[in-house]
């Protein structure tokens, strides 16, 4: 079994159990394990509704090691209230407990209140965390941690919700003549399934790197990728992407926004770009995704909020789903994104073929159009004729399974 | 047979035939005349990209007296290019032309190069109009014009696109001791079927009023109804809606504020908004509608954003077509509508049920919100707890339906 999972990284244990949050009986509960201590950034949502999980692990995130990150699936711990907070903080204290009884982590800073511990959930909102079940999963977590393939594959499993598979992402690089590694596992485009929130995104590297720009390299990874994925335009109250770096490479540390840094942010925005697409692929219900470029733009952000408005068009996605070749849709939608725009230079093509140019339809060839947008993916580019600015978004498509998905699952 | 038509009011004569726009052969071209010349006002699309029909519309409203509105289906006549504002004009001055020869017209202002006439086109965007058809269709349809129930309903059926039925409503009212009318048919909510595009919505009515008072009638009822009204999220490339007055009805000139005025404007709206529940469940698919009310906003801007955003919301949807309280959903969206709220304040109910009260789920019977969710109707109250506005949206469900007929649809 080659190791594709975030245990690939130097220095990072992890397990991936059930503890009985799932009535399904599958994984539900994971947890990641880094003995020496990782430097840690994260992203949360920018909801104004954040879970208990997002709320407590947004102020430990501040301690300046992070030891482990344990995370449920099957229950939000959102909307909950003080018992909530309660619960999302109850999670940390017993993982870090744990922690000080294992040889492996030696117990030396790790806080017993669970201030090196974060935290995360997903699943249902509004509904408290079975917290007894949960504690004694944390136990049995602990006891099956594992330097292995399985033991990262285990932890891709128990953070999924309706995902129909784990998905995963490693990349090396050379950095200072040292071999670094960094892995991801993600779970989850938008929301899911009823009452469901939650993308979440842990990534593990064995680089050195000061904390700052461990963070600006994370930012900037996420925001053009994650960032750029909408399935359902709304971001959920437990968006959570997590980096952790246990600086055991033997890279020279990286301190500075030197060359070093660059190589290391590209190599981690193309981990995130590859698991942004296996998250489009896997959306409820989704058989395809696009890509849609924006350019000719007033501003930055005019290019963004026209690629988005198109990626968000509902019609356009349902379109897209039948492999149907509507550029109307796709004008339509830039035209109602309040967006600086000249009619008279607007243009469209769906990859290469332009189908309207500067105001006009084209006699394009149907066939073809039909075939790219029956492929797997394929790109929108629109010229909005306005300026020289541009910028991306990714989109899937909105098939009847996501109607089901969304509107059978039983409360 | 009831007449409930837009031919009700007094001074207005209607067709609707099939000139051969629609594959399947049914209505496709409509007209209204109004033989003494009508005051007309209207409010169009704000998609910065508009039919050549809106464009010529927007001038033609400009003329002191309208005589006439031509209408076809099956085809939206946008982003067509110049050609496409070419047979807009043709349509007006093809139908001005058989005014002037018209004995119940007699032709008097109406002129030739149709100033007096305005237009609309809903169908696919992008493919220019079978002018030959339509102009035959003209012809047809003005020896076809009458004021009959049958007619009126003909016209309502004429501008209907994946509409399952003609949407109409009439009110009557006494205006200073005279009987005034004012009816109503539309088409249309939302976004129609592949490269469909448009609501299209036509009263006519024969009060006395100013121009002015009577655009201001229009706006404001508009503003509170189809404008409240969200199944896509997005305005078209041709929503337009016209009210023509004739004047016939007798009363004492309206051209104040007065309470006479708010008499009409009150009815209007009425109207407005009795049409814009037809449309709310017609709209593809659905099979529910609810209404948003957001209360306790910081202003009332907020107010609208919050409720559109939970209007708009496609996993809330989704949930009210499979009958689900699911509540974690409307917290979800109001979280991330961008609005000023206090996560300690913020409540929510289904009806008078209160499933979120101060930041805290309540212990609600499930029973009983299932069957709340499961009506036809129903209302969604949120308390964002952060000032004293208030704002109000209408949304419908979301359903497999919805994909189907948007991605089978072909080009």
């Amino acid at each position: 079994m080659v190791n594709n999972t975030i245990t690939v990284p130097k220095g990072f244990l992890a397990a991936g159990i059930g503890c009985g949050i799932k009535k399904s009986g599958k994984l539900d509960l994971g947890m990641i394990v880094c003995p020496a201590g990782a430097k840690a950034a994260s992203v949360f949502t920018t909801n104004k509704i954040t879970s208990a999980a997002v709320q407590i692990s947004k102020e430990h995130i501040k301690s300046p090691k992070i030891f482990a990150v344990v995370v449920n699936s099957g229950n939000a711990n959102a909307c909950t209230g003080r018992l909530g907070i309660k619960n999302a903080i109850t999670m940390c204290a017993k993982t870090a407990s744990l922690l000080g009884r294992l040889s492996a982590v030696e117990g030396r800073r790790v806080k017993d209140d669970g201030r090196n511990v974060l935290v995360a959930s997903t699943g249902i909102i509004g509904e408290q965390l079975p917290i007894k079940k949960i504690i004694a999963g944390i136990s049995n977590a602990a006891e099956q941690l594992s330097f292995s393939a399985k033991a990262g594959l285990d932890f891709a499993k128990a953070i999924m919700t309706t995902d129909t598979k784990p998905k995963q992402a490693v990349r090396k690089i050379k950095v200072s003549g040292a071999e670094v590694t960094i892995a991801g596992a993600v779970k989850g485009a938008g929301m899911i399934a009823p009452n469901m929130a939650t993308t979440l995104l842990f990534i593990t590297t064995d680089v050195a790197i000061s904390k700052p720009l461990l963070s600006r390299a994370l930012k900037s990874a996420i925001d053009n990728s994650i960032n750029r994925l909408t399935v359902d335009g709304h971001q959920s109250t437990n968006d959570t992407a997590i980096i952790l770096a246990s600086g055991l490479a033997g890279n020279r540390p990286i301190v500075t926004q030197c060359p070093r840094y660059k190589k290391f942010s590209n190599v981690l925005m193309e981990l995130c770009e590859d698991l942004v697409k296996q998250m489009a692929l896997d959306a409820e219900g989704a058989t395809r995704m696009f890509k849609v470029v924006v350019k000719g733009a007033a501003s930055k952000a005019d290019a963004a909020k026209a690629a988005r408005a198109i990626a968000d068009y509902n019609l356009l996605k349902c379109a897209v789903h039948g492999g149907e070749p509507n550029w109307g849709r796709i004008i339509c939608a830039v035209g109602s994104a309040g967006v600086k725009l000249n009619p008279h230079k607007l243009s469209c093509k769906l990859d290469d073929l332009v189908v309207f140019k500067n105001g006009e339809p084209t006699l394009f060839d149907r066939k073809e159009a039909s075939r790219i947008v029956s492929q797997t993916t394929h790109t929108i580019t629109v010229d909005l004729g306005a300026g020289k600015q541009t910028d991306f978004y990714y989109g899937c498509d909105l098939s009847a399974e996501y109607v089901k998905i969304n509107a059978e699952y039983h409360t």
